[in-house]
């Protein structure tokens, strides 16, 4: 028999027992991986790909069997985009983010509204997207006698908006607080406007939707329990950070791998170096030692934190303050050391490769382009901060969007 | 009920379920801590304290219950080393090297030596010292003619070996190999010099033991299956590695401790801070975010660590080469890790103390004290190296007293 | 009258005392900065700028006035590549790479040949390219009865071949020895590939140079003194790494310069920021606190080094071995760090910025992979022990092309 | 003849030109570095010590010429403070200071006050004492009818107060507002305490005074141009910087030269490693190497720093504010990178040294606790963040007792 196999990987990790989705998931990372040089360079809508997630089954990876989704709990769907953040972090962005928007209805509205969404999800192959910026204070809700509100206005960094079926979207009160509704992305009014063009990230739709005097129905509203309103409803952000954190690691991951095989491949040591080969000069050796180490740390503290996670979640609506606090705790613990980890990894990962890994047609500048932007999603001091005042002042997390 | 408690310590942890032996281990906690500051300053042995040890019980933690023991596992027995280093690591270092050795015995030696040693140990409460440094060469071992040998040279850096019972001794070969003896300290021709006087680490006794023609018999000698000579028996150098991974967290860990004590109590905040108190300076709160940021970061790694060696040890005989290699990975990894996060947190914590905190009478520089010279067991460096060798090459480290 | 200026300057430095030249470069620069975006994205030769370039004079602002030159020093040479650099880096890369090549064959030939050379550079507007790189051995030289030899094989990074009008070019001898020529690039025999398509520094042409059978004259060897021959001839490389650090400085300044303006006019301070603006906000005010301070402390080191180097060239063929030496220790000095604060800068200005700086159209990118890709002109590794084996060991610099 | 020396030096520097004082100085240096170790074991005040400086008449070195005093400037002065540094940190801290005292009534006071002090500190050879620190304000001033003032209070961090002749002392006015005066220490009501006793700098004598209705004439009272007044008056705070700068660069250019002793006398290469010394080590190497950059570049930025500070002196009353402003942020560019370079090397030596080295008997943690200690006179954060508001908003500092 023998131990159990313990997971401490070179960098890149293979998902070791063979989930019933393991197939699937490797299909899409082979069709994904063909053509993302050539789309990173392209930007614009990843149409044929988003159809080949919708038709591969995996947007309903999150959802419960009992609703006929495939029943992954978070951490096995976060390690789905982690290992898509591997071949591709847009596609792995908007397909965590699809699952995000699901667990958003789950979280902020009442059964009568997210079961059928999550059904017809799964039915009707829904791809969800993302209009909720929620520091974007330029949407504007006008209140209906009927309940319902009329949304009006702009919204910035609508990952996902393109080509999607529904539309998480929030908007202003007139008394300053922010409502969220669901809405069909093609309903009168809406205009996506496919304007993202940026430096990575490039294929994430992450652009602007324009909101021209839309009807949002009351029971399109997510009021009950409502945005961040109980402890329960708290996981919402922090399910965010931690997609963001699988992401960044991912993307820490495929550079050490791809660094590690142009080392092996096409190394030459340096003339000053003793070493027979480049993989055996010392600091070389000592660059991938670094690697591998905050890597493997930022692995561990991000398992811990999704391991936290789904016992929370799994907890529902019995969640105290402290206990969703704690995992508050865990999970920025867990993003700050895969942004740095993630970061530094892409960052440094020429140090190693030597001059001929940066020809254009390789694209590995993508990695860094595409963490550098990403990690930029919520400033990564404040999030040391929050948990400092944890560690010194014992303070848990104030919730908020973004923690 | 509620949910399971979540491991996310403010820089000290507790040992969340209270183990049979909790009372002992802080029975003797509190002992040490009364006197750990006059102690640093005055050095040598710590005869009180190694008394206490042996009425303690706990020099039988890591025995088996089967022979009498308290039949702790090794992350078990380790997370007491790391408990002691919060208040004393000098005598966390004694108290884990004699289990080193008890483990000695058994990964080197036959049952028909390690189980009557390790039985008298518990009845005779022997304290182990260890006279085993294999970098030092200058004992020689002159073989006899009824199969013992004769030791006669000096062995270096001996640590526990004062007030010892038991030395497990090491002497080369006149072909050149190693061989280990077990030997009553009070044999004749073996004097313990007591010249241990250094900066950190300063009741540690790891000093001179001088050989003068001292008969080892057959009995006494671990050569079956000896020395590093199987993928079981290569696990001593690991637990070493462990222990002393152990002991960096807990001097990490109580630095963090004390420094967050002075913050609270006697911090002010700096004259162009606009922070009402030092506890709320941005700054401030920054360095406790990353002391618990490296800290939880290297916590992890080594509880993963201590597992894996758990589990390898449960194999025995059984481990493979392979399997063996997984645990060194582990091993050297946390050991990093450990070592950077607790370096770190014992020379910048007086950063959040401001300098009242160096006051002589507070010794608060005894934990860099003792973490520096700890340190430099064996070089980091090429830990990073041997860690790099297998992230790029695959390569498991070569078995060594080191690794 | 008031104190001289003292040089501390806020990341991007302007030359204090307008030199003859600072319209004319002033001028270049100004057209660069127009179309550097574009260029950027395009890749290619500039060939446009390399005319403004032949048309501003610059080309001979090294060259001494006795020659018909600007008589610029190397200091005031390379400070104009600094400026260049911080719009456009490419350029600054060919530019200095043309005065590099004027000094080599100063340094490595007789005066019979390089007055000549360089008047005819001065009235001819001669842009002159690199064929040099000593690593790719794949280039032979065939000796000929008449002293001169056929050159044939391939050299990669040939930065700035294309559209030169002279190069200077290595082979390898049958004996094992590099051999330099210099000749016209128009030569029949010899192809430009233009395959250079890099992830950064895209428009410096540093692709490939095929030699079918080139014919070299005796008098276009470099053969007397010939390739660091003397100490003397030893400050090219020297010169080389001068103008790398240059590059690097000018790169991270400009990623200071285009983060600050970014900050001042478009931060928004984070919600959990008890800042009012972006600009006061404490974590912000940290980091540009740090990007001055290595960008200062590297700036002095340069300024340091190239007066040395300065100093050293006045002394002509009487340079000693040490005198070299020294100037190689303060040059390597000045590269490592100019290394490590320029990508520092260039990778983390975007934490300073936020999220809208990533834009596409702006291609803020380009700063880090300019420099990523330059930086690994040869390994930052072998520097620091070089500097390390001077500093313990008290050797100076094994010279190399490289040293 | 040949190239003007090059200041590269290998971790210490030797004043390059013999002034007029280097005999007088090296005489002192010697007879500390006998005694050096044993008085950071003792602590207390060094009277012999301070006598041997009163004798060496060093106690008039920054006094011009045209008072009797040896005329150095602040350059050349602070270059003598941190040779002492690389012997006995604590006896330069007193030296230093005692020359700020002597620059305290220059800028504060009227030339009838301190021509007199000065000439007589010359012929009765006083030793000046501070008892200024303007952050305690336990110490009250009571004004009297004839302009003077009565001192009641205690006040700490008073280094050098034992055995000084005269003392500079602060009180708060009823007003509110700081006042200064000028008192001989051995005046009725004052008392020093000696109760100085610390991990590090532990003969500065930084213990309490205290002041029990000490009467303070008129003419004793730093009220014309008074404290902070002026420009010129606010270059006082900058020499105390410039004077910690000093110290601290000086105990990390000890370290570094300590350090490489060792490993070059005492040095083995690690069983891993394939290096044949220890100083042939890759790893060894890199270290040093790392010391090497990061002691230069604090090197070239105090130079900088302190003649930029000369050059304001110079100019006397005409200085402006922001001529003032600019030496201010020359001298905290220094202060800080000589605080991270000193304290990163005293650190991490004994990475470089090995375990031998940290035998008591030798007492090498010193130079860390001393420069520990010595480091918190306050927060390097707040010298980051007053840069970073200088490069991201063009402010410079506001004057202050700490910038």
């Amino acid at each position: 028999m023998g131990m159990k196999h313990i997971e401490s990987e070179r960098g890149q990790s293979g998902d070791k027992s063979a989930a019933p989705w393991q197939h699937a998931v490797e299909d899409v990372v082979s069709a994904l991986a063909e053509t993302a040089v050539a789309r990173d360079q392209r930007g614009g809508t990843a149409k044929v790909e988003r159809d080949l997630l919708r038709a591969s089954g995996l947007l309903g990876l999150s959802v419960p069997r009992e609703l006929g989704g495939l029943g992954a709990n978070w951490q096995q769907t976060l390690d789905v985009a982690r290992r898509f953040a591997r071949v591709d972090s847009s596609i792995a962005h908007l397909f965590a983010f699809h699952h995000l928007m699901l667990a958003t209805i789950r979280l902020f509205g009442q059964r009568s509204q997210w079961q059928p969404w999550t059904e017809q999800t799964l039915e009707q192959r829904w791809f969800w997207g993302n209009a909720l910026n929620p520091l974007d204070k330029s949407t504007l809700a006008e209140p209906q006698a009927d309940g319902g509100y009329v949304f009006s206005g702009r919204k910035s960094f609508c990952s996902g908006a393109s080509d999607s079926d529904r539309l998480v979207a929030s908007a202003l009160h007139p008394g300053g607080h922010l409502l969220i509704g669901v809405v069909p992305t093609r309903r009168p009014g809406i205009t996506v406007l496919g304007d993202w063009d940026n430096m990575g990230q490039r294929q994430t739709d992450s652009g602007t939707v324009v909101f021209d005097r839309v009807a949002v129905a009351a029971h399109e509203m997510l009021t009950d329990p409502g945005p961040l309103s109980t402890p329960f409803a708290c996981l919402r952000p922090l399910l965010a950070q931690l997609i963001l954190a699988h992401i960044y690691l991912g993307l820490g991951e495929v550079g050490f791998a791809e660094a590690r095989q142009f080392t092996l491949a096409q190394g030459r040591p340096w003339l000053a170096s003793s070493a027979a080969t480049s993989a055996e000069d010392p600091y070389i050796l000592s660059h991938y030692g670094e690697f591998q180490l905050e890597l493997e740390g930022a692995r561990l503290l991000l398992v811990h934190a999704a391991a936290a996670f789904d016992q929370a979640w799994q907890r529902g609506p019995e969640l105290t303050e402290a206990e969703r606090g704690e995992v508050a705790i865990a999970v920025a613990t867990a993003k700050i050391a895969t942004t740095r980890a993630g970061l530094d990894v892409v960052h440094r990962m020429f140090d190693v490769t030597g001059a001929r890994a940066t020809a254009a047609a390789l694209r590995l500048d993508r990695f860094w382009r595409n963490l550098r932007v990403h990690s930029l999603h919520d400033p990564v001091d404040y999030k040391v901060r929050e948990l400092g005042d944890w560690a010194l002042n014992g303070r848990l997390p104030q919730p908020s969007f973004y923690s």
